[in-house]
Formats: C-alpha cells, structure tokens, sequence
C-alpha cells in the first residue's frame, strides 16, 4: 500500500515534470488515472518487461493516447526500456515518448493512439484475436486479457460506439476497459454537451459495468477482480476520477488538461501529494523495485509459456511465407467483375493462409469476401474467420487493426469504396503503424451505376494514393485481380487497398506480362504514337480507343498502372521503358484527374471525372461521361493535333 | 381506414414496379414502412405540394436512403412535382428519382442520403436550427417537426450515435423518428451482428422511447402522438416491421432488401396485398385524391402563415448579402497565427452574419471559433449561437449539413484539420449538395509540432482538392485569412474549407496585392528566373528563400496560392501572368506534394512531405524537413542547375 502510494505519487511528478519541461502536454490524464494504472501494472496485468513482445502478454492500450506520460511512465518504472532519459526528453525530435503513443512493441507500447476511440477499437480487434487464436490453439498457448484506458472523448466518437455494440455483441469477456469518468472536457465541464448515462448504455450494449471511485485504489482492484470473473461480456469499469488530482489549484479544471501546470503549481502539487517540490523527475529507488518485483508476475508467466511446446498449428500462423496464389484460369475476352475474383479465390486463400481474418460492413454479399465453409466468427463460434462487422466502418477499420496489432493473424476489411470515407482515420493509422491490414473495396468508380453519386467514388483513388505508407491497387481485369491479391498478401511493411470493380470487364490476354501487376504498371500493348494509361476498367476502354485509332493510322501504346506506389518502387529506367520517353501521354481513369498530372506531364491529357456522378445504368454513365472507346479515341485524336 | 389501407398497397406496387423496371433497387424497405409512411403523411406531416419550400414546413429525412421509392412514392402521391413518369424512370439518367434520393427542395427532398447515419445527423441538424429560429423569431415564425425513418444500418453507423447522444442531450423534443426495427440486413438476420438493446440505450441518451407493431397504424399514430406531446425528449418510434410486407416468399428475409423481387414473385405480392396483380404502376384516383385531400392539412397551415407579417429578423435571416469584412489591423512583420485571427474576426461576423452558428468538436479554445458574448447553445438557451458538439466530428458535421439544410442559417463546424478525416463523409455530402457550410481547421500541417504525425495532417490539402465541389483555402497570413473568411462567407454555391495555422506566422506586406487572396493565387514578389509558389506558412518560407536566391544573383518570383479552386476560376492569361510562362516553377507546400505537378509541370520541383510527421517542437520539424529559407533556397539553386 505504502509503495503504491509512492508510485501513483511518482507517476504524477513525472507526468508534471515532463510536461512542464517540453512546455506542452497533457498532465490532467496522467495525474487522474495514476491510482487506476498502478493498480493495473502492480497487481493484475501480465508482461514481462525483459522480452515485450512475448506473444502471450497481456495487451495494454491507451486509447487517451494524450495522456501518454502515464504510459511512458508506467513502463520506465517497471523496467521496460524507456529511459529517464526518455522521459525528460518527452515531445523531443528523436525519442521515442512522442506527445501520443506511437506503437514500438519493443517498448510495450501496444499502439498508436490519440485521435479518439481508436484505442478502443483497437482493444476490440485485440481481444477478437485472442478469443479466436485460444480458440484454434488452446489456452495453454494463447490466454490473455486486453486492458484499457478510455475518456470521455473515447466515448463520444462514433467508432468506439461501433466497436463497443460489436464488443457487446461478440461477448468479449476478456476485454476490460477504465472509464476515466473526470467530467472534464478540452471546452468545459462535460455537462455542457455530454448527459448520457453512461453505464445504462453500456449495459444496453451487452457490456458488464461497475462504478467505482477512482482513487480507491482497492475499489479498482475489486472491481478488476469482477471483471476477470465475468467471462461472458467486455467490462466497463467506471471510474469516478478528478482531472489534475494533486494539483491544488488546477484539479477538476479544464486548465488541468492540455497545457504544463506551470512551474509554481507543480511545486505545490509536489507539496500536496508529498514529494520532493524541489526535485524534478523525483523517483526513488524503492518504486522502481516495487514495479520491477510486479512484473516478476509476467515474468514467471513467460518462463512457463516458453517452457510449453508450440504446436505446428502456432508455427504456421506466426511464420510468415510468400504466398502464390493459382489463377482460377480466365478465358481472354469474359466479362468477369474483378470483385468476383476474391469470392473465386477466397477458398484458395483462406487455405494458404491460415491466420486470414476478417469481413465486412455488411455486404460480405456485394464485395464478395466470404472464406466459405465458414460459419462466422461469433459469441459461440470461437473459430469463425469470417466476422460480421454490421454497418460499422469505422468499427471495422480500427477492430481490423486491432486484429493485425496483437499478431498471428491476417485481418482484412471490407465494403464499399466510397465508404473508405467512413474509416478512413483508421486506414490511416494503419499506414502509420505498417499494419499489413488488407482493404477489400468493391464498386469502385460511378460505373456502380444505378445506387448513384452518394455511392460512388470519384475522389478517392487520388485521396488514398496522397497518404503515406498505403498501396491502393486497382486492377484492370480478374489476372490482374490475382496479381493483386497475391501483392497484398506478401505485402508485409503496411496495409494494402484492393479496389475492385462492380461490373463485368473483359479478361485481357496477359501472354507475356504474367505477374507484372506487381511492378505498378507495365505496357498491354506497344506503340509509338501515343502513350494511354489507365487503371481498373479504363484500361480496357484504353485497349478499345486504340483499335479505333489504329484505323486512323496511330500506333497507341497501352499501359496499365495498377499500383502506383510499386510503379515508383521500379528503377527509373523501367518506369521510363513504360510510359515512353517523348511520346504524347494520356491517361484515364473513372475518378478524378488530381493527380495524374505526375504520370502524364504538364502537356499531357488526363481524362477523368471531375464532378460527382449519377444515378443510371452503367453503360449510360460510360456513354454520358466520355469513358468510352470513341470518345477517348476522339479526345486522344483532338489532343495530338493541338 | 379504408383509404390509408389502399394508399399503403399502392406505395408497395409503386415501389415494386419502379425496382423491378429498373432492374435494381430496393423494395423492401418501403413495404416494410408503407404503412409508416402513410400514417406520418396522410394523418400527420405538415407541407404544402405547391409550395415545397415554405420555410416553416415540417421536414423529413429518409435516412435510410435506400428505400427512396418509398419516398418518391408518397410525394407523387401527394401530389409534389414527381411525375409517373419519373417513378416508371427510377434510377435512369435524367430524372429525379436516383437510386438514392438526392436533395431536391422543390420536389419535396429535402435532404441527399443514402450513405447510412447521415440523414440521421442531418434531421437533428434541422431540429437544432428550428428550436433557435424559433427562439429568435417566435413560434409564430418557426414552428415545427422534424420527423425521420431510420433503419438498422443507420442505428450501427457511428454518426448517427453521435448525433443521438447530442440530441438527447440538448433535448429537441421536436425531432420524431421511426426505427424500422426489420431485423434484416444485407449480410442475413441483424442477431449475427446486432444484438443491442436499442430501447436503452437511446433512454440512456435522453431520448423517449415507444415501441410499436409498424403495421399497426392506429399504433404508429398512438406513438406519434405521444411523441408529439412530449417536449422535451426527442423521439424513438421503435417500430416492429417486416422487410418486404406483402411479398408472400420474400418478406422477412434479407432477399427483399436490395434486388428486384422478380416479376412472378411481384406477381403474388399484389395479389397478397389486394391490387390488380396484372397492372403496372397501379393507382387509382380515391388514392390521389385521399393524400391529396390529407395535405390540404398543410396547405391551410401555410396560407395561414403567409398571412402573417413577417419580422425585420425574419428578413435579415432569411435574406444573404455579400458580406465585407474589416481588417482588424495587422502590423507587417508581426507574428500572428493565423487561426487567432478567425477569433479577432468572430465579434464582427456574427454581427455581419446573423445567420452564423455553429461551433467545434470540443476545441473551441484551439480553434478560436466562439463568438463572443454568447452563451452557448443549450437545453435552456435557445438563442445561443456557440454550439458545444463535443468531440463528435462526424456527428458535427451531418448536424451541420442539417443547419444549412434548414435554411435561414449559417453554419459551421471546426476541429484539427487532420481530423477532417473523422467527418470526411458528411463533408463530401456537404460538396455534393452545395450546402454553404464553413468548415474551420486548424493546426494545419506537421508545424502543430508536439503533439505529433496522429495530428499531423499530410495528405489532407490533397485529399480535399480532389474532393468536387469543395473550396480550399489556406491562407498565408493574417490579412489573407481575413481575406479567407470574406471568401467563405459570400461563397453560396458550396461548401468551403478554411485552413488555418496553430503556429505563429509572419504579416506580410500587402500594399498592392489587397483582395488579390480572392483569386485564388497571385504574386506576392516579382521576379523572372524562377517561380516559387507557396500556399500557408510556406509562403514565408519562400520569401525567405527569395532572399537568400537574390544573394546568389537569382531573380525569384514568389506566388500565393492559398485556394486552387478561385485560382482555376481565373482567365487563363492571368494564371499565366501569375505562375510564369518559360520560368521554372518550383513549389513548397509543408502537405503531401501529390498534385502539385499540375502546378510546376512535369520539369518543375515540388517541396512537400511525403511521409508522416514526427513529435517535436515546430521548429525542429521546419529543419528537419527542409521547410526553412535556407534548404529550400539550396533545392531551387541545384534544380535550377540542373
């Protein structure tokens, strides 16, 4: 008691300290939820600060990634290898305690949070991996909790309201979340804009919930203890805490929360919760050994996992190999929707790589990504692979990410292109962590026809393409599909987007490009007059304008582009083979033209879709809005005579 | 009884006649709800068909957008400008009846939905915007309901959770929806994904809550009335229906969701449901005549209210003048952020504007976007301008498209520009209404510095201007930010997107390039050896490297570009005039430089980021990557020499 005491006493001098050193920061969280984490690290969660990656630890997210002192904190005093160092260098260029958690599992830091409710998403998709991973390898080999951190903020946002009904609905007994009850917001007291009964809500939502004050260190264990019991549903353990506590001046104030407390009320807080006023980054030996002796817990865990046997099922799911997929075998010149191909490949895949995982926002149906012969993960089937998401996007993405984060597993999500809108902060998160998540997305441009603007993407190739760290992939018939499957599968340093067609497009005859989607781009059809590129169903509107110019006597080269990001991957010399070297260059693509100025130059034609689209049939909006052969080969002809 | 009994077949045989034709669409949904819709518009709703628009008309969204032919049913009926013919061209080019309803005030649609949660945000919106017209005009100006459909979909989406909970919270009592509780979704029964307690949780939010038999309409309009008569709580008419009621084969599963029912199956249905089983489009005149009669309801209530004089703020409310700003006075040189200078600006635009309201997802503090002297939009204050969304993004922003849907408002919302991405879905609908919405971002670029790449934004100034319809801005300074907001608030046609800086940014010396901001770019610095354009804190930086280059014996123009959208709106011998012809073009930009080659060309130089950001103070972030005078003047000197 005595050395808990001195930890949580620590933990808010350090937190203060920090911030006031990097003169920005958020020290009301870390100060409100000191008595919750130590009571956490000290008494009940699993890891091992010697070997942080070990794959049977307790998962830990802090989904109120502002409050990332505390983590930083936690983690120094118990051993694992973030320095004092560090921690004085809190929000410098260089160290790893950046101002929000970024995910480093070697230094037990489980992901990357601060744009709300994704941590609790995340959690989610955690807690679905080990639910389904004890399920295929038995509990002597997976068998942990996922624990959490949650605000205010977390639950305002709509994409921990998804995640927490699908928790709810799922059972997720091991899932174990803090509510940090501080009814304090960034604007004012929460009352101003946040009344909901929290606890009702849960409880509607399938959650076991339980209230307690949050600096009642034993009230927090109880409840902990309460919730480890309940197996059958996610805990919400609500804790009634006060912003900024220890601070005499600034407790239970807005001002508590996301600036340095100054230097004179940190020396009064210091004053108050009895630690040196005078010391910064005051921490004595003793908490370090208490924290140190806590994890002897996780340790010991560890040791005894090690010692078990790894069953071949474990190896096969944690040891990753290139996969070659088998091409279903498409016969030239068939109309086969490229979303199609993963409904004819998912049995293929699913076999040749077991830890595949995932589903859709409800429209399995529609994007084709059901693994079949599977009943669907769910409160009784524990090895479903297929998951039912529900209309919940958001939820999806960071429950996806989730899935990825905790290992052994290769999650996708899927639905409709436009809807990467709905989750697009956790397609970005997973291109900021290198999650090799895997984005199925089906009806890929207006020519989804009659469901109309509101469904179809126009904007969103150019969007995605913009963001770091993604590959969006847009293949131009079912070879490429595969080509583009197998990319993604064996692309293991960050997440991939699949982007498929509604409508039937004519098989290409690929003799002698074989597996060249996997360069980006590469040349369908060779000429010299003229260079037209293209993407998705465009590349065989391409393939027809230059049938039609070749009667006017222009040799049209045909390139497809599937992958932008992998085409800027091949050496210059490639890229420049492909797309010619003082040949006039055109592109097209169903989607805006932002963007493929890079790709055609200055004097080059891009033809796209500039506006939103239109609900009718797809051969209308072909027609309508100039993708097809005639029109291209007109605007082609105009262009080379200007 | 008699006559609703009929309405309610003749809307099921419109609807499946008009999917059938079409060949795609969605019956269910309106079979499931005819007998809703009828009772809501034949004993209920208050609109006038010959005046669509009459300002104090109830309105009504279908959130679950899909079952438009539910709508453009009733409207026909009743007698709005939707023609048979138009029902018999569902989902075809050219007419108004898109797959998903499209907002068309003059025909009755008052609102574009379809992607789910959104019409759910928007009615709340609407509710907001009645409840503070009516406070400030009196109820004998504005006095009305907002009814709504929603569906399962859209109870899962994020948004409309958010919305909820802030409709609960601020207690519009006249915003009344029906849950068309079908348990059906697209992927089979709602119990393999949605399992919550919807009653609860929407009582845990502050809502009234009824459940009902939907087929039973002297039910429905029991709960209507109940709900009507509460005050104080908006309203959950959960409604038990069956997914295509009527259809003997079909009903009760996901099969009638969204495909044709298929002419046999259509066949029985009619039969089932007591209609000539032979006839298309089916509707006889005592149906025409009984809606027709039932909407004399809202005729009386409009005439009655036209006869009314209108007030003095009616007419200011409700009339748009362009808007002049005054400059608050900025002394060149002096270092001014340029998000400060919206809160310089509010007191003088809400004068100016007396339509603005609006407010931030719980950083309004960091946005600057109260208006001063005002309270607070609030349960108890109905006049109150400021609203509090709480760190709700996505909720905001449908809640905001709903304001400006309304009418006699103008709203905004504001929050991180990198968080544009948690609302991306209503910011898009906002572009494909051209709803004058105003969105506020801040902490523009990775120079937020501390608080790191979660909200850096990178690829957001990308992603926004591949978005159709949407203006950009992103003003240098802090008289261009005046200039900015003047932009945004006499722009009518859509929606616009301020961008404003957290960090310090230098005045700079406008004498001569006043207003030139409007443009969209202009030259801020002449020179004839290379351009260097900028847009934001990076216009600084390129003056600075100008210095530098003029050391070097290098003439450099330096060009303004803080909106693409007016500048491609220009003449093109004034774009000419502003970017150069024959000079190099070179350009920095502290965003993602995908998209700049439209601007530098194919031999120019683009200065951006194209990685995630990092946690550390702003100007160890500028050096790091290269967004200082003195590298970007050593790039422009070796491109150059190239």
């Amino acid at each position: 008691m005595r050395n808990e005491f001195l930890a949580v006493a620590v933990v808010k001098g350090l937190a203060m300290d920090a911030v006031q050193r990097a003169n920005s920061g958020h020290p009301g969280m870390p100060m409100g939820m000191a008595d919750i984490a130590v009571t956490l690290w000290s008494r009940f969660i699993k890891v091992d600060p010697d070997n942080p990656t070990w794959p049977n630890r307790d998962r830990f997210v802090l989904s109120n990634g502002h409050g990332s002192m505390l983590l930083y904190a936690m983690l120094h005093l118990c051993g694992f290898p973030i320095t004092m160092e560090d921690l004085k260098n809190f929000r410098q260029w260089g160290y790893p305690t950046a101002g929000h958690p970024e995910r480093e599992l070697e230094l037990g830091i489980e992901t990357t949070t601060g744009p709300l409710g994704q941590g609790f998403a995340n959690g989610v998709g955690m807690a679905v991996a080990e639910e389904h991973l004890r399920a295929r390898l038995g509990a002597d080999q997976v068998d942990h909790h996922t624990y959490g951190f949650v605000s205010d903020g977390d639950l305002m946002e709509g994409v921990a309201a998804e995640a927490a009904s699908l928790a709810g609905h799922l059972g997720l007994g091991r899932l174990i979340y803090y509510y940090d009850d501080n009814r304090i917001s960034i604007d004012g007291t929460t009352d101003i804009t946040f009344s909901e009964d929290v606890d009702t809500r849960f409880r509607a939502l399938g959650w076991h919930t339980v209230a307690v004050d949050g600096h009642d260190r034993e009230a927090v264990a109880g409840a902990t203890l309460q919730a480890l019991d309940n197996q059958e549903q996610p805990s919400l353990i609500i804790c009634r805490t006060h912003i900024g506590a220890g601070s005499p001046n600034k407790v239970d104030t807005p001002g508590a929360h996301g600036a340095p407390l100054g230097a004179e009320e940190v020396k009064l807080a210091k004053e108050n919760i009895g630690i040196p006023a005078e010391e910064d980054f005051w921490a004595p030996s003793e908490v370090y050994r208490f924290m140190s002796e806590a994890m002897e817990r996780g340790r010991a865990a560890r040791r005894e996992w090690e010692s078990r046997d790894r069953t071949a099922d474990w190896h096969t799911l944690h040891t990753r190999r290139p996969v070659r997929l088998d091409s279903p075998g498409f016969e030239p010149g068939a109309s086969v929707a490229t979303r199609n191909v993963s409904g004819k490949l998912f049995g293929q895949i699913g076999r040749k790589v077991p830890g595949l995982i995932g589903g859709a926002a409800d429209l399995a149906e529609s994007t084709k990504t059901v693994l079949p012969g599977d009943e669907g993960f769910s409160r009784s089937n524990r090895l479903g692979r297929n998951i039912h998401f529900g209309v919940r996007e958001h939820g999806m993405g960071g429950i996806v990410n989730g899935m990825a984060l905790h290992g052994g597993l290769r999650p996708y999500g899927s639905t409709f292109f436009v809807f990467t809108d709905y989750m697009r902060p956790s397609i970005r998160l997973s291109a900021l962590m290198e999650l090799p998540c895997i984005w199925v997305m089906t009806h890929d441009s207006i020519m989804l026809g009659e469901d109309g603007p509101t469904h179809q993407p126009v904007e969103h190739l150019a969007s995605l393409r913009a963001m770091p760290g993604l590959w969006v992939i847009r293949p131009a018939d079912a070879t490429e599909s595969v080509e583009a499957w197998e990319m993604a599968l064996n692309r293991t340093e960050g997440p991939t987007v699949l982007v498929f067609s509604r409508q039937g497009l004519p098989v290409l005859d690929r003799s002698g490009t074989e597996g060249l989607a996997a360069r980006g781009g590469y040349v369908v059809r060779s000429g010299d007059d003229v260079v037209i590129m293209a993407t998705g169903s465009e590349v065989s509107v391409a393939l027809g304008a230059s049938d039609l110019l070749e009667s006017h006597g222009v040799s049209a080269r045909v390139v497809s582009l599937p992958c932008w990001e992998a085409f800027e991957q091949q050496d210059p010399d490639y890229r420049q083979e492909v797309l010619g070297r003082g040949i006039p260059r055109v592109s097209i693509e169903a989607g805006a033209t932002f963007g493929w100025e890079k790709m055609v130059g200055s004097d080059g034609l891009a033809i796209g879709i500039d506006r939103f689209g239109a609900s009718a049939p797809h051969q209308v909006l072909a027609q309508q809005f100039g993708f097809d052969p005639r029109t291209v080969a007109e605007r082609v002809l105009s262009h080379l005579s200007d």
